[in-house]
Formats: C-alpha cells, sequence, structure tokens
C-alpha cells in the first residue's frame, strides 16, 4: 500500500487536522469531528447538515460554507458517523428554524442518522431527513437496503443549501432536497479498487483489462465484470443504463455530473465527458449544467460516476445560485 | 494500461472537445488547439497566454478566464505546442496592449515559444516572456536546460492574470510574473510513475515500498529513490529542502500550493498539507494564502508538490484577486 498518510489508524484525525488549518474560514471541531460554518447567520435559517463516511472527499466537508452545507460530520474512513456526532453538528448549526439532515443510503448512516435526529428532537432541535438514493446499479446489497446514495448528493447538498439560504422554511427546505434526489440517477464504472488504509490491499481485485460495472463508492460489487473498452462504449453504456431508469425525454434538460473516483486524471474525465455529451445529444437530451472533477471518491479508486439530474427551472435556479465552499465557489 | 480513453492517438483531440463541451462559456478552436475567453475585453488590456504540454490538467486551459489567462495552447501530451499555435493564440486575444507570454522551462516550450515571439512581433504584437523555472530538484535535465517549471505556473499566472485585468501595461505585467516566479520554489514527491498513453507502460519502475524524490512533471529522474516513509516526514524534507533553497526566514509569510499530481485523493492531499503546515510553523513561517488539490498533474502519477511562493503585499492581493475559470474560481 503506497498512501500518502502517517499511518492507518490516524489517517482520519491527520487529513481533518490538515483540512482545519487549510480552511480558517471554517470551524473545525477536531474532537467532536464537526466541520461547520465560521459565521452563523445574522437571522435564523433552517440548517443544512451532513455527513458519512470519510474516503469520498471533497464530500462532505468540502460542500461546508455559504450556500451549501452548514455543518458536515465525517466518520471513520467507509463508515459512518455515530449518532453523538451528527447530533453535535446539527446543535452546532440550528438556530431554531430546523435542521435538514441529507443522507446516503446505506444501512449504517440511515441508523445512526435516525438516532441522531431522535435525539435532537428531543433537544427541541426539529429534524427533517432526505435520503439520497439514486445509484442505479443494484437494488440492495450487502452495506444497502435499497438503492445506494452516490453523486445525487451533491445535487441534493446544494439545492437545499441554495434554499436554506433565500430563508424558506424546514419543509420546503427537506421538500426540494427530495425532488432533487428523485430526479436523480447515477451509475458508477471502476478500473481499480480503493485500498482502505487500515487493510492495507485493494477491496477487491481486477485484471489487467477488466473493470466493475456499477461499482459503488466503497468498492461494493457492481453489476458484472468486463473488458475495458474505449471511453466512448463505456460512456454510452453508462448513459444508456441511466436513461432506461429515468423518464427523461427528447428535448429535457440535465444536470450533469462526470466525478472522478479518487484516482482518475482531470484529462481522462474530459475525454469520458465528450462522449456522455454526445450519446446525451443522440437522445436529445441537453445538459445544461454540468460539473466535471473529483467530487465523490472512493479514496484512490480509478473510474467515473456519472450522475444525471432532470432539470426543471426551480433546480436550475437553485443550482445557480452564489456557493463558496473549499471545493464549490460560484457567484 | 488502464485508462478513460477512446485510443491513444485521439485522447488530446477528444479531451479538448470534452472541455470545449463542458466549458461553452470559452472559445475551444479545436483545430487550432487554442482556448481563449469566450468575451473579449471592452478596452484594450495586455493579454496573458501560456500553454505546454497536455497531461498537467487543468493546467492552462482549466485557468482560462477573467482574472487568469486570456488563451492557452495545448501541446500533445507532454509535448510543447508548436509555434504557430502559440502565434494563433497570440493573436486570438490581443488587444493591441501587447500579450506577456507565460513558458515553462523546457527545452522545447522555450524554443517554441521564442519562435512564436518572432512571429508575432512580426505582426506588430508586442510580446514579453515570463519563464517558470521554480523547482529545486535539478538543476539541468534531459528536458531542461536549468530549472523546471512546475507548480509556480499556477502562482505566475494568477498574478499576471489579476494585474492585467487591472489595466497595467505590457512591462508591469511581466514584471509581477518575473517577480512571482523569482519569490517561488516547488519540489515534488512521485509514488508512482505515469503512464503516457501512446506509450502504455508506466515512464520508470518503482518498487512496492520506493518513491521517487525530486521528480520532475513529466517523469523526469528525480535527486534519489528511498523507501516510502509516513506522510509527516515526506512533508517535512520536502519543507528543508524547500527552504534550503529560499530566501525565507522566521516571520515570513507564504502562498503554498500543495497539489496533487493526478492520481493522488484529496484525503491523503490533506494529510500532507497538515503536516507541511506544522514544519512551517515550526520555521516560523505562516501560510497566508494556500491551494489544496491537483492543479498541475502528471497524469495518472500519485504524489504530491509543494511550491511555496514568499509573500507580500501586492503579491497577495494579485492573489486574492476575483478569478472566474474552470479549475480557479473566487470573488
Amino acid at each position: 500500500m503506497k498512501k500518502l498518510i502517517n499511518s492507518p489508524e490516524t489517517v482520519l484525525t491527520d487529513a481533518l487536522a490538515g483540512f482545519a488549518a487549510a480552511h480558517p474560514e471554517l470551524t473545525v471541531d477536531l474532537d467532536q469531528r464537526v466541520i461547520a460554518r465560521g459565521t452563523r447567520p445574522g437571522t435564523p435559517k433552517v440548517a443544512v447538515v451532513s455527513g458519512g463516511g470519510s474516503g469520498h472527499e471533497p464530500l462532505h466537508g468540502g460542500f461546508v460554507g455559504p450556500g451549501m452545507l452548514d455543518a458536515a460530520c465525517p466518520g471513520e474512513i467507509f463508515t459512518s458517523p455515530v449518532p453523538d456526532q451528527v447530533l453535535a453538528a446539527a446543535q452546532a448549526v440550528h438556530t431554531g428554524a430546523g435542521v435538514v439532515l441529507v443522507v446516503k443510503n446505506y444501512t449504517g448512516d440511515v441508523l445512526n442518522f435516525r438516532l441522531a435526529a431522535e435525539l435532537a428532537e428531543e433537544e427541541g432541535i426539529e429534524i427533517r431527513t432526505v435520503l439520497v438514493d439514486d445509484d442505479v446499479a443494484v437494488e440492495d446489497s450487502t452495506w444497502t437496503a435499497g438503492r445506494r446514495g452516490t453523486g445525487a448528493t451533491v445535487v441534493v447538498e446544494k439545492t437545499t443549501g441554495a434554499l436554506a439560504e433565500r430563508g424558506a422554511t424546514l419543509a420546503e427546505v427537506a421538500a426540494i432536497g427530495k425532488r432533487a434526489n428523485a430526479a436523480s440517477r447515477s451509475f458508477a464504472v471502476a478500473l481499480t479498487a480503493a485500498t482502505v488504509p487500515a487493510a492495507g490491499k485493494p477491496g477487491f481485485d481486477l485484471a489487467e483489462d477488466e473493470i466493475e460495472v456499477g461499482v459503488g463508492i466503497h468498492g461494493e460489487p457492481g453489476r458484472r465484470r468486463e473488458p475495458l473498452r474505449p471511453a466512448r462504449e463505456l460512456a454510452a453504456e453508462v448513459v444508456d443504463t441511466i436513461l432506461a431508469d429515468h423518464d427523461l425525454t427528447a428535448g429535457d434538460e440535465v444536470i450533469a455530473l462526470v466525478n472522478g473516483l479518487g484516482g482518475t486524471p482531470l484529462l481522462e474525465l474530459y475525454v469520458v465527458y465528450g462522449a456522455i455529451h454526445a450519446r446525451l445529444a443522440e437522445r436529445g437530451i441537453t445538459i445544461a449544467r454540468r460539473l466535471v472533477g473529483s467530487y465523490v471518491t472512493s479514496l484512490d479508486m480509478a473510474g467515473f460516476s456519472l450522475t444525471l439530474t432532470k432539470a426543471d427551472p426551480q433546480l436550475l435556479d437553485l443550482w445557480d445560485a452564489p456557493v463558496s465552499t473549499p471545493a464549490l465557489t460560484w457567484s
């Protein structure tokens, strides 16, 4: 295992300390493991909080800031944050208008966020939960009942964060998050497996010419293994797989996230983006907005995922709203 | 070789087509291979143009936009753009106030940009060249006379771009670029070699526990090979190597770029950043501004580079100026 770490035991602590030093505009509680905005809103607003296992950076800490998350709570590598940690994140940023929890659909996360929600409600903090379950690859798995939550998390966090910023109610912010999730589908292809530091070796074995189609962001098995093919063919297959599961039709617009899984350079992501753009154009679907980069990663895994969100004027307006976070910034 | 490409022959063409589709706010000439801003300035301003071999994305095309480059011209993978291409980039964006060419110090680039400058001058376009040579690892190499140009390119492009935006003269913009370069030093460590698509195999061999210290962004040999060590020790060695070659002293401030080389995930870069921050603090040096991410890459190489620029009020002011490009945006 070749990694830039001090030890498998301290990787999260060390990375969080580095994150805190690199982002003095945020408040990082290294004991509680909560990343929060550095300034409190002047008037009460709905807080948007997310979290999940680490190893998916910049998700979620990289999306904390004006226009997106109020706080994030990173668990150990590929491990849900504990309920007390989620509670601490909610407590750190709630201002009386309630808290929306954005939760990726994995059994551990769902359980721990539910417990945290109960604890918060007991303290008088009103909670709504938005579950993200966009991955069309598998229904149920070793990690999940139902579909896995992956790239759509970025769209859900961006749109809920933007609406909360505008002073919407708790119900409205939760509703837009659920709508953004329902409008989104994702699918991923791995060229290599991720190596969890504590394990010290890749999570699965792939032959030199083999890829895992439909892989999860923890290296969960996909639909099948097949030979590596030209990016154009892979991209077409990924687009077609998503469209088979989506209500997109000719004339529709989408927000597209072409996402690197951690070990894939930007040059390759642009090759993939071009192929996805072309395939969608053949189907009469236009990419209205896009991100090309590594936003929801799986440690050092090489590969990419595609997330397509069916766009409408409200979602596009919220997508375009100003955002200022370590990983996503526009005005 | 496992890469998301269509073929080694078309990788640059395909990536540029994808880049053009992903960034409709820019003008991409796919025949000339010139990436330029989508809108022309209202009044004449100095244009800042850069370029170099591809495989270092987001450098340079990802830095085209208001507040930074006016145009970029990407060569083939690890190969300088040709003189006519550089000329076309200068012609595309000059408005009568002259053009600053930012050139990384590699023999091919220096030669081709010099020829392009001569051609442009013949056409009445006034040219100044800023040579970037910040890598302290080696003096002369198979690719270079003198030091190699690496991470400081980001600082040079940001500060020249910001000053040009404010209406400074050609001499002033060139002068700030030279000053930013002179204030910068870099050093890189590779955990793996990059694989050039046309070669189909890694550029050099490293054992499972071995790293290349002082590596170049084309995989040029560094100072030595040594066993992989904890990130803390590597970071300290890199900081100390740079400080030994820099005039930084206790009390100074720096702009720090902790840069991934293409195959290293953000989690690891934050571990490295924390260690660099701590080592500099021990020496009494404060990081006033920083970037943590993959900005000057070497295809899929795993590893990192550190660039330290001695800060002063003018450089910090130009660094903080608004920028809106695919890879760097703030307001």
